[in-house]
């Protein structure tokens, strides 16, 4: 089943959706490994048309590549794998989307696409920093993410969105090193400007949401944005010159009500869209 | 077990609230039945008084006739039985208010009060058009619900609020025939001044409400209104010359929390106490 | 297992954060029993420092004196538990910091604290007025607790923000006896200034937030405060002069999506970095 | 609703249903109190007709009373007001059949029967021994009901069957003066032999299933009963001279599937079958 | 996704698996609309293997066909989209496989095998007789599908097991016209014996298994068969001449656990292992 | 807080429970790191005194170490730490017992004891025989778990019980190495016979419980053993020549009854009463 209007064939299509379903880092609640599955199925119960963007899902252009296979156990491997798929989708010319499973599967993806652009920016959506250096003693998890790209980018090219939980540590370090605008999304027109031509990796960890709407996620954190303030800023940016993209850490297990799932299907059409322009 | 506040017997009573537990047209997650019994025993939760109307329940003049016994299966028997209890409710000159449900049986109302008022007209709050002519091959259903109205009132006779979900031809065939305002509540005071006087019928699908709030329902569609704003506009509208009400799609197996049916319990308590008023 | 950062021992702490597992008054749902475990289980989902006020808990003044044992049944046996176990922290020169159980339980501690502040003034946090002078029959019950404490603490002594439920008897009582601020928490401002330098006590009814955020409690209010407008009043009244505070009616089993304790945990690491300050 | 089949009116119905909301001094996981109101509702998924026993529910002498109104904190007014009512029922020479409720509404049930029937004996079926003196301080909790009811009858009156949890003193307070079968529900045709012709209260804690078909309970113990065990033990015991009967401890909110319900409920309706052969 | 190890070409199949996802007659709880995905999806967290049968899925010569896409509301048009399709896998010499959906589905594949095998024998499975005539006025639903059988196979060729719940006049219609066994499976040896050669349809409605092990269906019934007897009788009956078989009546929303999915699945895997043999 | 009753100091206890919260390496459904937590929790809902072998808990011989700070990711840095914890627990003379956990876990403490008992024999319930030599690419995993041991202990050392489930290849693999019972625990009586002297680990993958009792796991497979038979063999093998033990598998968000977790307290206290006597 793919996600809904994306069943254009490889070859023609311009988005390459994938899942990673991948969760084997998340400390606290896992489950992020169903969201793809989750998001397909119900991604049926949308519309194709968006009365937002007054436009319907640009069918022809988007391919599901369905789910890399990922082991379970150390992420290695599995970023290892990531970072493989997106290679050879950007060696086609086209631009990956990639569905997690927890946040660390940016890794992979961003390891990919740096090599390709070296000058990548990446626009962070989240409720968390993500800027440990190593966390309960690895370096490679969800809360060292945007750390390890930043390692790979260096300074001034990450911009975060929606920041409201982390250490004192992360805090320190994002000062003249990363953009971090701290609980909502303003200042993000400036941003948008200075971003104009250079290529742009966009990841949204979807608890950058108020769990009010997105409760289904391993660590929710009250105060978040809403959803027409994520849309609007999705809409918006998503017209950059993008390369590549992610939504991730939805656990559906810890929504039984399936919102938090029908959220980011909704999400992820209006990004579709968007792109797909 | 009566809703709350609702024992005055029917020959005095001014209101009459009954329940239609009816889903079968149901695409994505049926559950409404239940909405009905769980409305009534979760009602004795609220207080009779409102601090937002200052006003207690009219008590004797609102009678609970119980839920109508529904057939399972196809639409049309149950929207018959509908339209046979609202008739006698008209003929005896009270206003039928109806707990749905999915959306489709407020079209059984609709037939009977448009025979009774002929220039009726239908202020709507929903996320969804409801317009399409077919849906699944099928006419009758809740996502032609307003369409099969609109086929009883007539162009310039429906105006609906908060719609943010329907396929293109929806939007499309909304212009010119319907006032639809989308994603929001606004200009309802307009709407309010030119309906001055004429009979009215108000249907509220409670998927209106951000799921945020209102997780418990079939088809849950972010980025929707707030209870204030919705509770606000109900006590405008409800003095107008009001001839009929419903209010649907609660699905109680959705929202194991119990919130769902506590704000639906909450908007049908101010109702009735803007309607007796 | 503390509440995070509480591993303070208790002859060099300033404040004592207990638990109060009472529910049995509970007319609706009960079960915020089981608050205090899951508050102090899933604490440790939190960080230490608080990106809203800059500043890490501080660890060495928490003292977490677990859960005091309290019998089932009528009310009275709990109460004075909680009383003479605020009495010992008080004599020590510390600062009681309540987790309940259900609302109630505020009077245990208002009983022991008014003693030694005898011109106490209490900021009520709440859906409800809770100043019912019998439920069901009963003078001591989660909806009369805050009649009790004005017994107590007599007229003027009250203020009370957030209400919108209760009868209309409520309401009526309040006026010219307590300060009562129906739906939000506008005019806490001029009230702090009244308030300078005098003891007060805050109390908390989680209910007060949207249930939208905070569908886990036993009488889920629709129309409440948003976490920002909440926490924004806590980190101001927690400067006052404040010598006894306590959180209630989190009830963990009616939010299996476990956001709802994930809130009340932040309040809580909140108001001890305010109150730590 | 009344309970399926129990329309008959008071004045010619045998037996009178009714039930017991009360479950305030649950020690565990409360919620026995809305056992009544889910029982009703989910018994109109019952036929009336029972294979087992080729025999319908024998209608006309069934009286549904609903539910006393039950204050909540500490027993002794729960118990008083069952009290009243169950004598009420007995002198128009009516049979009592209560729906709990916790296990210790059976005492103010067995304080009106035993003043009518002072050799009252109890066939009592439970995980739990009930025996203790005192629990948590307290003498009156669903944790000592059977001693207290022991207090009541005197020493051999008391006939437990499927005990397989208590403290050591209750299996020693149990020699000599109940009998006491551990486990299961071996032994039953050899009391009945001796128990004919004298009155008996029959009082069914439902946690004597196995929680694999009754996890709805606030207290589950492994190795219980099965349905088939119970079912069989019921519907023989019944033909004795029974003069009062109750089914406690279910507990809704702990078993979303409803099973455990759709058990009380066929439970009950074999037991209003016996009971009115 | 298909069901694990379904993954023939249709060509080469010999059994064609296919997805029936209509529930809109049951009468208590839907949701079975949801159990060919929630089967499909959780199929690949079983072994290919059964060390119950020591042989695996015979991948080769099972073609898993995916969903019919059928109309929600009134039953007649699913049952044609259900009726062709199986006359055309039945014309290509195979046999179909449905995954209800609602007990009702069956009627739809009954009806074009008994076309083709006029002399079609049913062995049924189930907790419910389903011999109505009418059921709340209809002659189409869940509880009227076996007599519908009935009226196309006539006497003596419906042979029913695991009944116990119905009402009076089903079990009266059975005498002389099928054979019915209550309760469990005893006799199934000798119907067996006198079914050697004839062509044979399997029906499972899985309520048949107890609700302990089964607790996801729409109207569960305590005292089932185990799943070990289920087990036993399927792997013999269907190395009978078995023409075509379904499995239905599993309800995901209602069971959160997962494991009434798990169970229908690993019956799945057997059932097709042995038919494959 | 402690497992029930577990409150003796290190020095003077024989057993020393400790949790390993680590589920990493689960394929399906993760969660059993929530186990250990939620395991002490509930233990508190059980009694001191088991009826069953007519003994309490030996509470002065009993520690409870608390949970080991296990990483997540790969499995190895979590395997060393536990093989370092029973290092110390042996070497101080005392038994380990712990709680996991996937059962993965069982690989570090088998290391640590089979170094001190070179020839450890193994006592495995389990629903699945786990002795691939790879599960999706890895060697250590949830599904490799005896067969890694078996690497340690070689040829004829380990039994296994109640195995169900599992590929081809392991089945083939158990013949003349493992000594297996499939399906149920028929032949223990000849195993313990055989191993009277000789230094036994028992280590029970709680899914060997058939999921209607405990559905709160990762792996559900229908067909399991009875809460009585796995009770009666655990405490008939405990009373060998035990040198260490493990329970694992509970995955208590699966399972919102909280059943599961009550089973598995209930099994924990039925062996360490068994190994303390």
């Amino acid at each position: 089943m793919n996600f809904i209007g994306c069943d254009g064939d490889y070859d023609s299509s311009r988005i390459v959706l994938f899942g990673a379903p991948y969760d084997c880092t998340s400390s606290f609640r896992p489950g992020s490994r169903f969201a793809p599955a989750a998001i397909r199925t119900d991604s049926w119960g949308l519309e194709l048309y968006s009365p937002y963007q007054n436009r319907a899902l640009p069918k022809a252009l988007l391919h599901d590549a369905g789910d890399l296979e990922l082991p379970f156990g150390g992420p290695e491997p599995a970023l290892g794998l990531i970072e493989d798929f997106c290679m050879g989708v950007l060696r086609d010319g086209k631009l990956p989307f990639m569905l997690g499973g927890e946040h660390l599967v940016t890794l992979g993806a961003v390891r990919a696409i740096v090599k390709k652009y070296s000058n990548l920016h990446i626009l962070h959506f989240d409720a968390h920093a993500d800027l440990r250096d190593k966390y309960l003693g690895q370096s490679l998890s969800h809360a060292t993410v945007m750390r390890r790209c930043f390692d790979l980018t260096g300074t001034g090219r990450i911009f975060q969105f929606g920041i409201r939980s982390g250490d004192e540590s992360e805090f320190l370090f994002s000062q003249n090193r990363t953009v971090m605008r701290r609980f909502d999304l303003m200042g993000l027109g400036a941003v948008m400007s200075s971003l104009r031509g250079v290529p742009v990796y966009v990841t949204i960890d979807l608890d950058v949401l108020d769990p009010s709407l997105f409760p289904g996620t391993g660590a929710p954190e009250a105060g978040g944005v809403s959803f027409t303030e994520l849309l609007s800023a999705l809409t918006s940016v998503l017209r950059l010159n993008v390369v590549g993209a992610d939504v991730s850490e939805l656990s559906p297990p810890y929504d039984q009500s399936g919102c938090s799932t029908a959220v980011a299907c909704k999400i992820i059409r209006e990004m579709l869209i968007a792109l797909g322009s």
